[in-house]
C-alpha cells in the first residue's frame, strides 16, 4: 500500500529554494559487527550506571504529565560541578546551558547571535554540522581552510577573522574530523582577533590532555562561548545532551532563541545519573587513548598517512579512491567514516577487540 | 560568590537587533496547590504506564552510548498507528514525523517552508509561539485578527489569506487560547485559498468532538500538515513528543533541516511506552470533557462570560484588570493563565478537586 499522499515529490512543495537539491546529513546507520563511525564511546554504561539512570527515570515517570523544569536548573548545577572539578575553574549553573545535543547548542548560539544578514566562520576541513546549522539558520558560512597537513596557522587565521569580521567564529579543539587540539595561547590569539563571538566545540575535550578552553571565560565573558557534549566522552550518545560554558548574559542570549520546555524530564534525569556516574565513565578515556596510540601506530607501521590526533579517533590516508576504500572496510564488516577529505578516511578508536578488527582490515585493503 | 564573566551584561553582547528588549517565553513555574495554567493533563500516568516506560528505558539504557535511530522509524510507525486508528485514515510511519515538543516540530516547518524572504500568517489570538517561531526563524508574521468573540470568519479569512499569500498558514484547531475548533469544510475553504503550506495545528484535538484534519491529506497532499502533541490529552509534557502527518514529501522536506538524532532514545522509548497505553490514558479525556462544561456552566452561572471550549481549558471574563484578577486566583492558591488577551484570563480543566477551588476562588475573585 502507497503512503496517504504518496503521489506528491519534494519537487511539488513550496520548499525553500536554498534546500533544493540538498540530502539529509547524516552517517549510514548499518548494522555491522564493527560500528567506528561516529566517535562514540565504545564502553557501554556500567551496570550501575544502567541502574541510576533507570531509578531516575522511575523517580520522575509518575510526573510526566507535567512540563519538565523549562530552565533545567538541576541539571545545569551538574554539569557546573562536573566542569568545574575538571577545569579548575569555578563556573555556577548560571553559566551552563543544556540542550539536545551540541548541535541544538550550536543552533541555538546561531540564533541569538547569527542568521541573516551575519556570517559565521570555521577553519575547514572540521565538524561538518558547523556550516549545516549556519545554512539551516541563514548565517553566511565563512570556510577558511587549514593547511595541507590539517594543523591550523593561527596567524594567518586571525589576520583572515580581522579582515573578514564574522559574527561568529568555530574553532574546534580537539578538531573533528582530524584530531588536533589547539594550545591555549593560540585561541587567546584568536578571540583577541574576533569583534564578534568565539565558539570552541570542546566536544572531544576529554580525550585531550591540553586545557579547556574554559579557563579563558573569566578573560573574555563578552565574547567566548565553550560548548561541550556528552555524546563522546561520557557514552550518553543516546541521551542526547549537549551543553556550553559561558557569561550568564550569553545564557541569557539564549533563552530568548530556545523553544521552552526543549529539554524534557526524562533527558534531564538521564543525563543528572549519568553526570553522577563520572569517574567510572570518564576511566575509558586513558584506555581509549592508549588505544588511540596504538592504532596510530599500527597504521604507520602499515605504511598509510596517519594525522596526529588527541581526541578519539583517527583520520589516515593516502587512498586513490577513499569512497572505495570505505566499501572495501565495510565488506569486511568494519564500518567507518568518510568524511569527505579527498583520500583519507576516518576511523573511531573503538575496544581493543574492535580496534583489531579494524587494523586486520587496514592490512587486507591496503592503500 | 558571584558566576565567571558576571561583568558582562546581555547589552555588551553582539546580539541580534531583533532580539534585543525581548524576555524569555514562558508560564511562571510556580509551586502552588493548584496548577491550571498550561494545559497539562491533570491525571498522572497510571501505575502499569509508569511501569512499562521505565522497563523501555531500562531496555535501552545499556545501549546509550550509542546514538538512537536518527529517523525514530518504530516511534513514527507507533504514531501512524494510534493516528491512523483515531481517525480512521490509513497512515505509515512515512506520512509521520516526530520531535521534541511540537514547537520543535513547527520550528522545523517554518525553517523548510518560512524562513527570511517568506511570511506566515495566524488568526489571532491564537497559539502564542507561533510567532515567535516564526520570529526565531526570521519568517514575516502577519497577523490576522478573529472576530469580537474569537470565533473566525472563515470567508473573510480566505480573502484575506488570497490577497497577502503567505507561504504557510497556521489554523489553530481547536484554537489555544479560545477553545473552538473549526468544521472541516471551513478547513476545506482555508486551504483551497492558500497558495502555499496549511499547517492545522491540533495539540487539542483528543479534546474536541470534530473529525481531525488528517482526512483532509489525500486531497491536499502538497498544501496540508497536521501537527499534534502528547504534551496535553496524552499526558505526556514531561516527555516532549511532538509529531505532524504530512505527505511523505513533507517529511522528506523535514529531514533536510531537522538536526541529526534530534530525537534521543530516552525519548523514543518512552513515547513508545505512552502510545501502548493510548486507550487509558485518552479515558481521561471523555472525564475532562464533562468537567470543562461543569467548569463553563458553573462560570457563566458565577455571571462570567465564557467562550465556548472543545479543549481543555477555557477562555472567560470580563475582569477590569486581569493581571490583578490572574494575581487573586495566584493569593488563593490557584495559578491560571494570563494570555495577554484584554479584560479575559484562561483555565486548564482540572481534576473535580480542582476545578472546585478553582470555581470557589472564583466566587471570591468576582468580576
Amino acid at each position: 500500500m502507497k503512503p496517504i499522499g504518496a503521489r506528491v515529490e519534494l519537487i511539488d512543495l513550496p520548499l525553500r529554494d536554498d534546500l533544493r537539491g540538498r540530502t539529509p546529513y547524516g552517517a549510514p546507520q548499518l548494522d555491522v559487527p564493527v560500528r567506528l563511525n561516529t566517535n562514540e564511546n565504545p564502553y557501554p554504561p556500567t551496570p550501575a550506571l544502567v541502574e541510576d539512570v533507570v531509578r531516575e527515570v522511575a523517580a520522575i515517570a509518575g510526573e510526566l504529565h507535567r512540563y519538565p523544569d523549562r530552565d533545567a536548573v538541576a541539571l545545569r548545577e551538574d554539569l557546573a560541578a562536573y566542569l568545574a572539578s575538571s577545569t579548575g575553574v569555578s563556573l555556577t549553573s548560571a553559566n551552563l546551558w543544556a540542550a539536545n545535543g551540541s548541535n541544538e547548542v550550536l543552533q541555538q548560539i546561531l540564533q541569538a547571535f547569527g542568521g541573516p544578514g551575519r556570517s559565521a566562520l570555521g577553519f575547514e576541513p572540521s565538524y561538518s554540522m558547523h556550516p549545516i546549522i549556519a545554512a539551516g539558520t541563514r548565517t553566511e558560512w565563512a570556510p577558511t581552510p587549514r593547511r595541507a597537513d590539517f594543523s591550523l596557522d593561527v596567524e594567518r587565521a586571525a589576520e583572515i577573522i580581522a579582515e573578514r569580521a564574522p559574527d561568529v567564529v568555530f574553532v574546534t579543539s580537539p578538531n573533528n574530523p582530524t584530531g588536533q587540539s589547539l594550545p591555549i595561547d593560540d585561541l587567546r590569539v584568536l578571540i583577541e582577533a574576533s569583534p564578534g563571538m568565539v565558539v570552541v566545540d570542546e566536544a572531544y575535550a576529554e580525550f585531550s590532555s591540553r586545557p579547556s578552553a574554559v579557563v579563558l571565560l573569566e578573560d573574555y565573558p563578552a565574547k567566548l562561548i565553550v560548548s561541550r557534549t556528552m555524546s563522546k566522552a561520557f557514552a550518553f550518545a543516546g541521551g542526547r545532551l549537549g551543553y556550553l560554558a559561558a557569561a550568564p548574559a550569553v545564557v541569557d542570549a539564549l533563552q530568548l532563541v530556545r523553544l521552552p520546555y526543549h529539554l524534557s524530564a526524562l533527558t534531564q534525569a538521564a543525563a543528572r545519573a549519568s553526570l553522577r556516574h563520572a569517574a567510572e565513565t570518564l576511566g575509558s578515556v586513558a584506555r581509549l587513548a592508549a588505544e588511540r596510540d596504538r592504532v596510530v601506530d599500527s597504521l604507520a607501521g602499515l605504511g598509510f598517512s596517519v594525522v596526529p590526533s588527541d581526541a578519539n579517533f583517527v583520520l589516515f590516508g593516502w587512498f586513490e579512491d577513499a569512497r572505495a576504500t570505505w566499501r572495501s572496510y565495510l565488506e569486511r564488516g568494519v564500518l567507518i567514516r568518510d568524511v569527505g577529505i579527498a583520500g583519507h578516511l576516518r576511523v573511531t578508536v573503538g575496544t581493543p577487540e574492535e580496534n583489531d578488527a579494524f587494523l586486520a582490515a587496514s592490512k587486507e585493503v591496503g592503500r
